[in-house]
């Protein structure tokens, strides 16, 4: 296989899995146009190619894949078919215990972890027959929506390594955006999927809270934590979260999205999915999807470029508006809440080994271990408070559509840029817009929706638990083909 | 009807309503030996006796208690018969809604409010056809189990007049201790309905978590306050429990407890209380009730008499202990709750006119308003972990026994007494076998169980929800007749 070397501009060659789907690489898997093996070979030697650019990667397990891959062949030699994610590459954050591979949680308080014990999300991922090729860099202790904090070094954004891939699962994102990977795990508390996932360009869903368990999955705070997935497209994400949840998929591997652009005579089906529940539009009295932009200015100011361009997409829809001070409150509640659990988990660290946190971070969880209870205890209030006006925000729609992220992937580091001549602070512009989702638990999908100034940028759809299938059948026809 | 003045050692004459039963009441009502008008007269004219010495109560009503009671009386002559409280005068903890009445909360930030509606326990109470004949003086927002800091002043202990009635339900027990009604409402965050009525000598009973409603209560910790009832013995609670939950109530006014001493014909029936599911042992599968002691120590070094004295009523039964270390923690995650959830609720009074709080209110409210978020987060997790501590306790035991308060009713404003030359902080012995309930919201009654030194000492027990009545007919069957 070729070699995809880092060009001069920080652009990186695209690797063996860039533009590919899940259900085209299972359809060649199956007609023995690809072998597992093969194909674990193809991501360890992309990982190898681009990670000294990209580190996404905490730990290779070059061996392991291949003996997992090898199975994957035997098995399907000897007719066990385990479904669509049967014998293909799949990465996993380093937040995520896989039993003896090291979980570093991104942290040297973690240097030399190695669990012996799956987690659960790492239990259905095998028991799908997948093949787990590494873990991936995360945030330090995915405490940060930037990914460039980690005993690891920061992962960097595969269309310009100059540049943050964003996080916490950074790794994950970057790794499927590379195309070293065409499926990666990740987790999201407060935008850790989606906000990654958009900056790189690729797809991320976080399902409704608690819909994959996360059991095994190192806390950042646990009312707000979700087990998500990062693929080229929301048909993949859609396609991996089944497995990940009932572990049954409807359509198995059958026709791929028309997304995938790769070519081989099974890829060209239908646009609506792996399932046809997610087939086409079909709102809840099975009528269309009613699909509403919500305009992203009551939740953060951000740049209009990136919202013009995800707003053309949607072509004409309802428009909804959050109630008057809704935005304030609910950035309020989700600090109070995260800062309050994430300092619960890391309150003897804090105070045993304080040096062992990078800087940035140790000063943010030194600031959250401050945080009086009584506004954790308020923000619990207002956190079912704000419910009620959300639960009326779906009333009339279906689904709620919006920028996933006011801005650009920035620069590595940075944590103030310079929009349209004002100053904008990058930790609050990265979470403004998928935070609040986290709050309620709501199911929320990203999806590429084109570029500004070359870089990608996201369209974020979200929904009431239930009503995933609409999500994907709203991106399917939306986004470009 | 004779006034009872104060005597010269302090203890006061019984009222009218001393040693009376709500059955044997509702009893000579429905006789003729008593009208409904005639009954409000008493407990008012004793209120106006004793209050002087008492301060039970912030506010007597004695025209809307007399509007009432008439109407409660042509009622009655009309063949409209309400039930076992129809007619009974009752008093109200000064934190419940009376819609027209004064609620002060016992604090001068609630100087002159009146509501306008009344609390859903008090809707009950008058649908049951009771006669609110005021408002009793409470520790200032509840938030004390002393009962001596209260806008209103505080209240005494009709036993000992120099010593505190306990709180913060202080003027509930000392109303019905002192027989000037038969009946009063309380509310029990952490033992503020069973602790005075312990010190008091009579019964009091705090329902399940959410049992009672507390929609129109004054919030001190919402996820630990209880609505409950004092009366003179458990089967009167029992019967006002049933009156406030489901409306219907066992064996209507039926025979009353042994109890009632004051000897009418009516009043002499069985001690197994006013409902057949009460009327004697039955543990959960039938069997006898399976009664364990639980020795306090393990939760609080108190006086020896007092538990002595309560674990003499028991005889012989089984023993259980707590886990190691469990009392220490769940003191913790008490505090913890209790305080986060407070200070929350006071926060903004707190910011603009502290000075209007008691002072010794106000420095609690200060360091409950300095604990830091993350130990409410890991409060809330104690707790869910210690319920399955608990849960085991329960597993082979149908009611677990120990004494309500490990010492007797301490002098007013006294912080520290001492016990066998020990020196004893007063608050965290009021609320050490108390509160362990509150957290895991179980139901638990304390019954009259003796004196020490002539002052009174209680029993509690506890159970888990839906075994209320094996509570019931344990006290029946240990208390004396």
């Amino acid at each position: 296989m070729p070699l995809t070397p880092r060009s001069s501009s920080g652009h990186l060659s695209p690797g063996p899995f860039a533009g590919r789907t899940l259900a085209g690489l299972a359809r060649d898997l199956r007609d023995g146009r690809a072998t597992a093996t093969g194909l674990a070979e193809r991501a360890l030697d992309a990982a190898a190619a681009l990670d000294p650019a990209l580190n996404a990667f905490v730990t290779v397990d070059a061996a392991g894949a291949l003996a997992a891959a090898r199975r994957a062949d035997a098995e399907l030699a000897a007719g066990v078919d385990r479904g669509p994610l049967h014998g293909l590459p799949v990465a996993v954050k380093d937040l995520i215990d896989v039993a003896g591979l090291p979980a570093t949680m991104g942290s040297r308080h973690f240097a030399g972890h190695v669990p012996d014990a799956d987690a659960v999300c790492v239990t259905r991922l095998r028991a799908a027959g997948a093949v787990i090729v590494g873990k991936t860099t995360t945030h330090e202790f995915a405490y940060g929506p930037t990914g460039d904090r980690s005993a690891n070094g920061p992962s960097r954004n595969p269309r310009d390594t100059g540049r943050m891939s964003g996080g916490s699962s950074g790794g994950s994102a970057a790794a499927v955006a590379a195309g070293v990977v065409p499926l990666a795990i990740g987790t999201d508390t407060g935008g850790s999927v989606r906000i990654p996932a958009a900056l790189c360009g690729v797809a991320g869903f976080k399902p409704a809270y608690g819909a994959i368990p996360a059991d095994g999955v190192f806390p950042l705070s646990r009312s707000l934590d979700h087990v998500g997935v990062l693929a080229g497209g929301a048909a993949d994400c859609l396609l991996a979260y089944h497995c990940l949840t009932s572990g049954a998929v409807p359509g198995g591997p059958g026709p791929a999205p028309a997304r995938d652009t790769t070519g081989t005579a099974g890829e060209a089906g239908s646009p609506g999915g792996p399932g046809g529940e997610a087939g086409g539009p079909g709102g809840e009295a099975g009528g269309p999807v009613r699909v509403a932009w919500l305009d992203p200015g009551c939740l953060f100011d951000g740049d209009r470029r990136v919202v013009d361009t995800v707003r053309a997409l949607l072509g004409e829809v309802a428009e909804v508006r959050l109630p008057e001070g809704f935005g304030e409150e609910v950035r309020e509640t989700y600090l109070a809440v995260q800062s309050c659990e994430t300092a619960e988990v890391h309150a003897e660290r804090l105070a045993r080994a304080p040096e062992l946190f990078d800087p940035e971070v140790l000063e943010r969880l030194r600031a959250a271990a401050e945080l009086p209870g009584w506004r954790y205890v308020r923000a619990l209030r207002a956190r079912e408070r704000l419910a009620g006006a959300v639960a009326a925000l779906f009333g009339g729609h279906d689904v709620i559509a919006l920028p996933t992220v006011p801005i650009v992937a920035p620069p590595l580091d940075r944590r103030e840029i310079e929009v349209a001549g004002r100053p904008v602070a990058v930790r609050p512009a990265l979470l403004a817009l998928t935070s609040p989702w986290n709050v309620f638990g709501l199911p929320a999908l990203t999806v590429p929706a084109g570029t500004v100034a070359g870089l990608p940028v996201g369209l974020q759809l979200v929904c009431r638990p239930g009503a995933e299938p609409l999500l994907f059948s709203t991106a399917a026809r939306v986004t470009p083909a």
